[in-house]
């Protein structure tokens, strides 16, 4: 595809979504979150040869939110290998993003490491054998290195915001604890997770991290592997089926592509082979997950022949 | 990709497979199922150039049983278009194929059309304005159709058999008729579904028949346009999210193709753009899909590459 | 306690209660019940010496609906023995009077015979050995004996009613069978279980078939033993705990007596060693369970003391 | 009855107990009631004239566990009455003492105060207004105020084991603070729960402390009014149809007292208007209540004819 045209979609689908009224309700339930401007919009698209085609407020930095489950997944493969999946399944929840209903039925393993629960039990098994100041360092500059820059921090606001609030995930955690699936004390556990929950990034920098999944593990432009094939394309099937919490089913059917989002409104989406893709819109819908993000990939897929499902 | 390479490989595949001793359990909750030979193995691929690669059984009929929903599910989109999703929805179940504590959450609604539940929601649309033996008719021709074989017929002792048993398919269908779901009497809306799982078809059958999903809605073949693109698409996100059960995230993990399973221990598998593949070996995993047909699955996409998640 | 101190009190109340206008929905769910008209209210207290006094429509007949379960339990105790409790278990269900989660979770074994899957059981149970109209039949004498009234008769039209509408029944009946807690084909299990709830019966006869449980399981009038000491005993404790689908703690802590409820808006109630009690009044609250008839048992046991909780 | 009658039937008993060897399991997950002797057993009768049957070891203090939760219900419908109900309801639950689930389902307000959830709820309602020494100083002292006895203590190492190891009780209670059903911060509230509940007591002084609920909200002996005898009669009610877990139904249908047992192997029951009594035995059953507890229970109510439920 030739640059321009891709510059140009881009453009159009930021114009499209500039003017729609219909943009969800922002989350509310982390107080911090409730105040970003629900008029925000931002996309990047990354394609193969490294092109940036970039639209809206590509370069303001969000709370990635649940996003960062697709990398935290991705480091703790790289320290446990299938060691994770002892902790979290690889399965579809069929309910909410915090639901606390499955774990009583399977003993406390998660079913997927997207949900919150499974999140949880990834970021424990990234902190074992260290402090949570370490395992956090080591999750931000993993961040920093995928996303190729130094600035990208943590949001102390939104992490503070969160650990007064968060008593869905203390319960989830000590949950799991009391199934012996975590190692590290909850606190500790739960401080890494509401911190790395609450790194801030533009769709720029985030895009620019997703790279590695769109090309067999390894960022064409730096040229660094970063994880084998197969687990880039396992952590993609695990996106499509387990990306959306309960919206799963209706984001491939709608966009086709392995993407997460967060409830801070951003999507990472990921065409293999062709480009890594970010999105932002803050306004939530019923199932917690970006409206006009979601709107933004399936008019993207649509226009470019994306999907992984078809042309 | 030049046909020799690709008849080696599925040879190559039937015979690793013809030496495997774990086979899984053959289903028994349907009595004639029960007498399947467990040694039974079969591997159809045709490409987008029509050439077909068939390796062992490939000419037995077995009975299709869920593969059976894929089709239904295209008639009625075709006949009820989107009004099909005010009956069932599209999302996986986190949850085994007869599952009816979901129905009692969501008000009689099956999460999506390739659960039990499900497929009868479908069956009773195309069923309605029809009498029993008229709908079934229209499946059956279907499948002729799409198979390009006028002798797939249903296998009536099987059909029998589960019309004897199928009491956890009868509380399912009460159960929905009891909020509405269903248009028609419980009996006649069943009698269709049993006889439609019961539809016998060999590999290279089920393979030819599945040809429109691999090729944007047309057999290329035969150029005839089965659904639109974007349908095809669709039913290709429906079945990877959903296509096993609790064994989707699995599939999508280990396979990564849309690819829909029976208790029959076929398995239907599309990569998109390339190919249309069907498989064959009773013996069931825990989840009730075929356990040695995911296993040649997931060798046949390493060897080609075909996985929709990255080269 | 002079009988007209008792013939005032429910007086009294009959008065306070057609006066009433907070009078709960009829059910709608059985059209034929939908039809009686929600002023009528009827009260009978039946006490140890065999002093009956009436209030309001004593005398009218109501469906008296899954207050037969009761009375099939007594019967199926009576043939099984023990062996009932093979079939079903004697717990609060902490859910809805048709729910069908706790089947699935617990293998298709009712939690109580006092829920609706639980009398089917139970039903099953009687019917075994015999054609559903021997059953029926059975059935009905027993209540005509009890009662002490040839004229009881079943109500074809509500029998009828129910056995075109009942979906929900036919779903727990199948789901049962599914798991093989059902011995009889599902139709004539369901068929003899429908028609024993369409039983009409006034309170006056309601409250002569329920003196045996408040007389350590004889009736002190004929001298008839129904059931022994013990056997009745434990009847009235299942009343307790499991007598009012998710309202029996309700009544247990309002009321303080053993009772049985039906949607047909009729209460038995037990005041052991003192008295049989029958209420009907045909709106019901939000657990299905008849709105004055409670209010009508706690004003009368408050004003007698007949609580078995204390004086 | 004569006091000689009630001794003699107190010792068989006693006797008994001590000969079976079917105790049951002592509770693992509180690692310092692990350590308790199963071959304990005590029992204490105290009729309504005052006198004290005492079999076993009668004197033996042990850790009262979940029987502190009909005390502090008590003592927050005191000082809140009818509020209570706002933050927890009256039906049984269903399931096992600390399930998750109905939370979810029912949006953090559980079932019944004499669950765990419920209990810690109660408790959050004691608190209120208070710190946490205030609060559990009032509790203790009630305690020794029932149970006539200033020498009764929380055992500090079981309250200090509780606290380190229940993560299920943070669970469900960090579970309802995301309702917003606690007020506190949940560490104080959890705080005040696993220390009442590590109250220890011996079968003399529980069954003192029991007598209020016997005799209409009063004790006979000291003339104490402790609640309304409404009350008293409300709370016999719930300890019927909850007191057991899921293990209430049973109780009742066997024993045919008003009961709440702790996991550490006590049990209080009350017989209306007769007595109260007191049973220890460190084995449970599966659904986590005294194994011999129930066992002496139903010898002594069956000799004794003082099940609620008839002569």
């Amino acid at each position: 595809m030739k640059p321009d045209h891709l510059d140009n979609i881009v453009a159009e689908i930021a114009d499209e979504m500039a003017q729609r009224t219909d943009r969800g309700e922002v989350a509310s339930y982390i107080p911090e979150l409730a105040n970003v401007d629900p008029q925000r919009f931002g996309l990047v698209v990354i394609d193969a040869d490294g092109h940036v085609a970039a639209g809206g407020d590509a370069d303001v930095p969000f709370s990635i939110q649940s996003i960062s489950k697709v990398f935290t997944l991705t480091l703790a493969l790289g320290k446990a290998g299938d060691r994770v999946w002892r902790r979290v399944g690889r399965e579809p929840s069929g309910s909410a993003f915090n639901s606390i209903v499955q774990l009583e039925r399977e003993r406390g393993i998660p079913r997927n490491p997207f949900i919150n629960a499974g999140a949880i039990a990834v970021t424990d098994l990234i902190l074992s054998g260290h402090q949570p100041r370490e395992a956090l360092g080591e999750i931000l500059r993993f961040m920093q290195f995928l996303g190729g820059d130094d600035s990208i921090v943590i949001d102390e606001a939104v992490a503070a915001s969160e650990q007064r609030t968060g008593f869905r995930n203390a319960a989830l955690a000590n949950y799991m604890k009391s199934f012996g699936v975590l190692d590290n004390p909850v606190e500790y556990t739960l401080g890494v997770y509401f911190h790395h929950c609450a790194i801030a990034m533009s769709c720029r920098q985030l895009a620019m991290a997703g790279r590695f999944l769109a090309h067999n593990g390894r960022n064409p432009s730096t040229g660094h592997n970063v994880v084998s094939p197969q687990r880039a394309r396992r952590i993609n099937a695990l996106m499509l089926t387990c990306g959306h919490y309960d919206g799963s089913g209706e984001f491939a059917y709608r966009v086709g592509l392995p993407g997460k989002s967060g409830v801070g409104g951003g999507v990472l989406a990921v065409a293999p082979g062709k480009a890594s893709i970010a999105v932002w819109s803050p306004g939530l819908d019923a199932a917690g997950n970006s409206h006009l993000g979601r709107i933004a990939l399936e008019a993207l897929t649509k226009r470019l022949g994306w999907s992984i499902f078809g042309v």
